[in-house]
């Protein structure tokens, strides 16, 4: 079963509103074995809209469409589904009568514009909404199945969930098995390498999907006996690299393994100004195991806070290994914590020299008074640079407590 | 002018990857008055890129394609490109001695799969990208025009600004006039209601685009006079809730007014985990004016490092307005800076109580001594309470500032 998702509206296409539906309508599908085939994005124009139902159901089994389901004069993609199908609205009194109700219980004035709500057109069934007034629709012909909501995110989750899933899902179809594995540390290129007789020889549809900190990997397939084999054989070869199944970021395998071997956590930055803290601290319950962190952006913080030492800054800069190290033990010690972390850097983009180019980043990693540092070279992005450094030093700590 | 975008990918359609692309894109032609009329997504698949490629240039004067030009076997869209239009890839010698340096340069050695990113096919221009190996393609026909681009939204924006819109820019057409007011501190119908008299009489199209934290004003007009006027008028209903035109970020503003005033500042955070001290130093020479920040997550750091008093915390507890107040000022002096900051707060989901619920936030400011203490209850969301009350401290500067 393929899917086409259809998303009407000229917010979206101007890029003042992310189109967030989409994506959760895309994974909700693939999380049922529906791929999506087709993902389209028209105005509000009705000719547009009347295309994109055709073009769509070519494509999909079954098109999602959301959004122009409102009440004011650029909502019309009710109007234009009754001149794709050939059916006319009807005026609801029921459900005006129940809208009004509803209005008054939670203390608005109704508004006559509202009244539109209750158009609902005569053929397709009525899909409720829990949390709105406008209704969506639910239309077959010829074994492909069109459905329409609104685009208020909230209201069209809910009646996904309440209505279309459990719908789709009770349906009998061949379903695909999808797993994701998440790796870092290795470029798209090195990692394809180390298991490319093996992508080469599946019939599995595998993708490698690069991601500014490390490449998923997506093994797609009718067979799941196929792919657990392959994941198994996938874990032998690059298991150092995969940090997690699914869509969980690298924060929340690192915070797994904290809380598994009990040990906790104080990190130290400098060019990451604050960045690997807050990845640490988006894990709920991370207050187990993060004990804090210190944002030393001048030369004096590094000494006054972690007691780095002035003749080690004079001598090798602030962005160095010894000063990287002395970052790390330091923000162990101040915080009584097993684990430091030091970061320096030279984030950019200015700042950069012929031996300490913008980019040069040195990790120090302390578990319990080993002491290690990483020398990478990132980019000349300030922003990438700070991310590359704080998904390294994240990866360092997961690889040290495997 | 009509621009289509157009987006490649598996992982697009299957919601891994949010098509943040499309919505940067969409803003940026919007910017330079080109309005975008057509958004597709479709598979790696051949047929799928062509029949997309032909769709997409029917519908717009210029298409922005994005995506699949990685170097693995499911990057197909240079391919599908030669079909669409005829042409043949060629290996461009010079450029993969180039790719072999740059790797060199970084550390590491460059694997064979590499090679296919010196394809490039024997028509249309090569769009240089200054951050990856992926070069784009621009290919002109029947007065259309078909930018190719790397999917990779770093390599991505830098070569729509290096490369694209300064071309864009300098087309001769007839050009909408956007300026984009951003706003932080009231909700979309406050802000409204201050200014409906002026936007209900006038001509222009005026968008009010709430975000997650803020809403930015969108004016867009063929005739730049009256866009100017309006603006005026604007300033000085809403003035002091404007931090920003067009579309840089709050922190951006903050470290302007640092700069001119020649103050320096420091950060304590609690629930924000380091997210303020990483907004602050997203600003390129943020060195000048932010000396770092403490990330206080248990109460012994707390008290260790910024002197907060026992006996405050265990009469108002962590979260308080006292302890937010200690916090400001302890780090102030820590850090020997001008202006301190401390946040606490009850981030969630778990953890609230009924005196005091999660997204409960206490915001310290002391500039010179002088001290005052903003008190917010946010939402349910960890993530959300984290980004809400960091941009409400980079405010309640701002505003102490003005």
């Amino acid at each position: 079963m393929k899917a086409s998702i259809l998303t009407i509206g000229d917010e979206l296409l101007a890029g003042i509103t992310l189109d967030s539906n989409a994506t959760w309508i895309g994974r909700k599908l693939m999380d049922l074995g529906i791929k999506t085939v087709h993902k389209l994005t028209v105005p509000d124009d009705t000719t547009e809209i009347v295309e994109a139902f055709k073009l769509s159901q070519e494509k999909g089994d079954i098109t999602i469409c959301t959004g122009g389901l409102g009440p004011t004069n650029d909502d019309i993609t009710l109007k234009s589904f009754c001149e794709y199908t050939g059916s006319e609205l009807q005026f609801d009194e029921d459900y005006y009568g129940r809208l009004i109700n509803e209005f008054e219980r939670r203390g608005y004035k109704m508004s006559e514009t509202n009244r539109n709500q209750a158009l609902i057109p005569d053929k397709g069934q009525i899909i409720p909404n829990p949390k709105g007034s406008a209704r969506g629709v639910q239309f077959e012909k010829d074994g492909k199945t069109l459905f329409i909501l609104p685009g208020v995110p909230g209201e069209m989750k809910t009646m996904m969930e309440e209505t279309i899933l459990p719908y789709l899902e009770s349906l009998d179809k061949d379903n695909y098995h999808v797993i994701n594995l998440r790796t870092t540390g290795l470029i798209e290129s090195a990692l394809f390498e180390m298991v490319s007789d093996l992508v080469e020889n599946s019939e599995m549809a595998i993708a490698f999907i690069p991601g500014f900190t490390g490449v998923d990997i997506r093994l797609t397939t009718m067979d799941e006996t196929e792919l657990f084999e392959l994941v198994n054989v996938l874990y032998d070869r690059i298991g150092n690299y995969i940090y997690a199944e699914n869509w969980d970021p690298l924060e929340k395998a690192v915070g797994l393994i904290l809380s598994q071997v009990s040990l906790t956590i104080a990190v130290a930055e400098s060019c990451t100004g604050g960045l690997l803290a807050d990845r640490i601290t988006n894990n709920p319950g991370s207050s187990n195991y993060f004990f804090g962190g210190a944002v030393t952006y001048s030369n004096e913080s590094k000494m006054n806070i972690l007691g780095v030492k002035k003749a080690t800054l004079e001598k090798h800069g602030a962005v160095s290994s010894e000063v990287a190290e002395q970052m790390a033990k330091g923000v162990r010690k101040k915080f009584k914590s097993d684990i430091g972390v030091g970061i320096t850097g030279i984030a950019g983009p200015t700042g950069g020299s012929k031996e300490k180019p913008v980019g040069l980043t040195f990790i120090g990693l302390d578990v319990n008074g080993e002491v290690k540092v990483k020398k990478a070279v990132f980019t000349n992005d300030r922003r990438y640079n700070k991310e590359l450094a704080v998904q390294s030093a994240l990866n360092l700590v997961r690889i040290a407590l495997l």
